[in-house]
């Protein structure tokens, strides 16, 4: 439990609500009580539904890196049927946006393997992803490739490359990165755009987590 | 001098260059000649525009409140003639949000006075600007005060009550609160942007400074 990262909420519904964050899945219990709750969220979408906008940008404010204004947007679109349809409001934010703010999402990402790891400001779920696939521990003749991959990449297309890393390990992201430096702009704007979902239903799944261990 | 911040950015054009917050006006100057900037960036427009998107997201990032993604959208904008049409190309950016998205910016807003204030979580423009208002210094009666009303507008409308502290003091903030909330959602929603535009705009002036005190 030494790695795991606590931190608390607080919800108008369920009270002050803990968190804790050990790997990429948080779980919520009752600080009063003490009772471990399945999930503050999926456990009853009318909760969800019930959170006030400070309660709702809280907890689901970086499903897209760094844009909690996406978040805070949808929440307008309020009550969600269920997680698929808050996804589509998400989907449907971004697919609005001119093609400049869909490369602005992209720029609000971090390298991949970059300074912001080497640094430790990553965000929390970044540092989290990055780690699952094996970024923060390539030796130096990956982080060279690496390097000069972002860089090549920053310099053709003006934005970072994204991929989920969740879904990749170090091998399939460089291989990734050195085809998708050959693309079109528009061509890797868009698929940049698509890795951003993927990340996003990921980090969105994390949060509405319904099977919860026998012991913490 | 002890309050402060000092932090540092890289750019590509200039190296490294510190950054010397005191009140809200930044001061830069190089980290390797000790030679004063008179600014980073209204020295030569050419300079802005030169500037790398990761530079130009830390350095402008903030100027519309937890938005960085307005500032990376704008960047695609470039070149920029002058101040007057960075600020058009943000205001763009802004105006051909849907609804729903002007009130994410307007959530992305702390409370004046409020949680974020008393815990110290403030961006450090919100901080400045809060304090300069007096609003780090009400007295309990006033703090009260302020917060049933921040409550009661929070309720009506689902959005925090923005305000250009910098243009108001405590005595016109509660006065502007007290009115505001009997607004209509679309007529408070419309002021709430043209709110941010005017911290936008002198959260930009403070960046492109050009009178530099001889002593810091």
């Amino acid at each position: 439990m030494s790695s795991s990262a606590l931190t608390f909420v607080v919800n108008p519904v369920l009270g002050s609500v803990g968190r804790l964050q050990s790997t990429c899945r948080p779980y919520f219990w009752n600080l009063t009580s003490g009772e471990l709750l399945k999930s503050v969220l999926n456990m009853d979408f009318a909760t969800l539904n019930a959170l006030d906008y400070d309660d709702f940008v809280n907890i689901f404010g970086n499903v897209v890196e760094k844009c909690p204004i996406i978040t805070a947007a949808v929440w307008s679109k309020r009550p969600f049927a269920g997680l698929a349809d808050l996804e589509a409001a998400i989907h449907e934010f971004i697919d609005a946006l001119p093609e400049s703010g869909k490369e602005g999402i992209l720029r609000c990402h971090p390298d991949l393997a970059g300074r912001e790891l080497q640094s430790g400001t990553l965000t929390q779920e970044s540092r989290e992803e990055q780690a699952r696939a094996g970024l923060d521990a390539l030796n130096s003749a990956e982080v060279s490739r690496m390097t000069r991959l972002n860089l090549d990449y920053k310099a053709r297309f003006g934005f970072p490359f994204v991929i989920c890393a969740r879904m990749n390990d170090k091998a399939t992201i460089l291989r990734q990165l050195s085809e998708r430096v050959q693309n079109e702009r528009q061509v890797e704007r868009a698929r940049g755009i698509e890795e951003v979902k993927r990340i996003c239903h990921l980090r969105l799944q994390g949060l509405v987590l319904t099977d919860v261990p026998n012991k913490l």
